[in-house]
């Protein structure tokens, strides 16, 4: 029975563990299945967990789990890890490894591949992709997206309606999206707006630096017609002729967030009223309730695949979800080379998107399931000529 | 035909608008019904919206969404305010008003029924609670509370499962939730755990000042069990021998934040480990997204009730919610005098459910709706043999 080994890595998603569910149905009657643990670490201390019945159970009781149950985390994985890593999967009679994760996962997998044709050994890699940033090349989305975007765009709409409420004693929120250096989820937050009323009233994407005239202008704009404004601004996001705000480095990566309180400052200073800056948190990531269903049901369907390709005897490709062409929503599941993946590198929003986020709403609407919710015009839209 | 008006004020919640609705359906078909916008600031300024068929018909649309849909914001009410409220009232021919809020707008209407009678107006009062933060004396529970409780608990569980996954990573994460000076939601934190390994691994409430040597050997032990440490602080919390942290003071009343943000430092220079502290921020009073069934129906009955008792003739009372004596969860409606909810200020936890939380969280469950969700054990517990 061919052995394979299965990890998670990188931080969690709403729906990563539907995808390793996806995997273990897909190879579990005819693969024998091991468990790493904790991501790349688990491969370099050589923590496997053998996939007896009580624990393929246990793994399949997760799917409505946020969190990634087999562990994940960030591991810098040098050169001699990945050594160590070939060492230990030889050991236990490994020669198949999936990994769930995003564009470091792509690149630690090709590396353990040509490290193990290197070193002359056998080595079957399949990757499977997880991100709620959106960001990886050669695909249409990754799977923990939909679901991140549809709580960003649900969390916009109910903090817009808040906000209408209490405009006379707060003004302007900033809202800090995920995203690292893509502007998906922060652009994302206008998804389910259905009137000039609702926020969001600005939003700022990494792709373009942040320009304090344009955002004034908007914010000002916002107050003088609605009363209140609500601005989204992505992590990764710099001001023009400024850099990315950093909480901290770790493993020489850093760690963004903080721009959305410069903003607040900034605004402070100009405006002169009630401003203040949030950061959303995990929550974005791995909140359970409200996640899309289309999301969560394509990252089963990766997890299946990726499992059928590996009986299938391919090797040195990521699972990739592609958009079919008929006139409603369809996906093409096409396996894509790993240094394909790696050579597109981070994946930014694209031009057409940027320019127009219409255009892009119509093409992320389908991803965050169930349809945008429909809320009635706000009061002051409703009854405009009432004194105020 | 009676001439009522309505308002709501005070910080949102996910379920504020049922209650509004519930007052409008009591009373649509024997009173003609007047909207005041934006709380106490619609009553000073006269913002009074007529409510013929089409702005019925807007606000029972309002029924799942959050925010106050009349507005509500916060306002400074002096006396001068109360006397200039009195006359818009008489101006438009209304001597009945209903204000949905919390403790400040019982003491509101209380002055607004005093002030009345001393000039020689009718006006007949009653107040309908509601506040996240669970803090109306003379009730079991406010109508919001119950919403906000649940995503708390839930966004609790959820961070464990992530952190869980990252704790190669990030060590320490310490969540602050709304509450002013009660812990109601803090502690509503740990409602869902199921096991010792999930967090919250320690909650700080402001019924009892935090103390520092407890707070680090919780986390210590936390960390060394489990890998992790989930720490939940209400926004009230203080130090033994300190003071609450304050964002910002508006109208002589302080904004409560902060107090994460020095647990964080505090924790990092002791342990020197990866620590985060994060706000919950807006959405625990307005993600409408899995707000308590329960707490939506509850709502929309005392708005019901309220319009009941005003075609009773009642007045100068607080519609409050006590639970029933039944083995199962009831609940009985009855009016309770403003000036008794007054007297009882702000309502601290009980100490029995401070000394035990065991017993908070039987109490609360049937509040929160749907039950609790359920999740497999954690893969440390459910294979603690494997080596780590």
């Amino acid at each position: 029975m061919k052995k394979v080994a299965i990890g998670q890595a990188g931080g969690p998603t709403a729906v990563v563990n539907s995808t390793l569910i996806g995997f273990v149905d897909s190879v579990k009657d005819s693969c024998s299945i091991t468990f790493v643990e904790n991501g790349y670490e688990g491969l370099v201390n050589g923590s496997f967990i053998n996939g007896d019945t009580e624990m393929l159970d246990w793994v399949q009781g997760n799917k409505q789990v946020p969190g990634a149950c087999l562990g994940s985390g960030r591991f810098p994985f040098t050169d001699t890890d990945i050594k160590k890593a070939i060492t230990n999967l030889r050991q236990n009679g490994i020669h198949t490894l999936a990994f769930i994760g995003g564009n470091g996962t792509m690149e630690a997998l090709n590396k353990l591949r040509l490290e193990a044709r290197k070193l002359g050994v056998d080595l079957q890699v399949i990757g499977i992709p997880k991100t709620v940033d959106n960001d990886i090349g050669c695909i249409d989305h990754a799977p923990g997206f939909g679901s991140a975007a549809r709580y960003i765009a649900q969390t916009t709409k109910d903090t817009s309606r808040d906000l209408d409420a209490m405009k006379n004693f707060e003004q302007i929120r900033i809202i800090e999206t995920m995203g690292r250096n893509g502007g998906w989820l922060a652009a994302a937050s206008g998804l389910f707006k259905e009137y000039s009323e609702e926020g969001p009233h600005f939003i700022a994407i990494p792709e373009k630096p942040l320009d304090k005239k344009e955002l004034l202008h908007a914010v000002r704009k916002a107050i003088q017609s609605f009363g209140y404004a609500v601005v989204v601004v992505s992590e990764g996001v710099q001001w023009v002729k400024g850099s990315q705000v950093e909480i901290d480095q770790v493993y020489g990566r850093p760690i963004l967030g903080g721009i959305s309180k410069e903003i607040e400052g900034f605004l402070k200073k100009k405006l002169n009223l009630m401003t203040r800056s949030e950061l959303l948190g995990i929550n974005q990531r791995s909140y359970s309730v409200g996640a899309s269903c289309v999301d969560q049901e394509e990252a089963y369907v990766v997890g299946v695949k990726a499992g059928e390709w590996i009986k299938e005897g391919l090797s040195g490709c990521m699972v990739s979800i592609q958009r079919g062409t008929s006139f409603s929503y369809s996906i093409d599941i096409k396996p894509v080379e790993l240094e394909k993946v790696i050579r597109a590198g981070e994946r930014p929003m694209p031009l057409e998107f940027i320019q127009n986020f219409d255009a892009y709403y119509e093409w992320l609407l389908p991803l965050v399931g169930n349809g945008a919710p429909s809320y009635p015009p706000l009061l002051q839209s409703r009854f405009a000529n009432v004194k105020r």
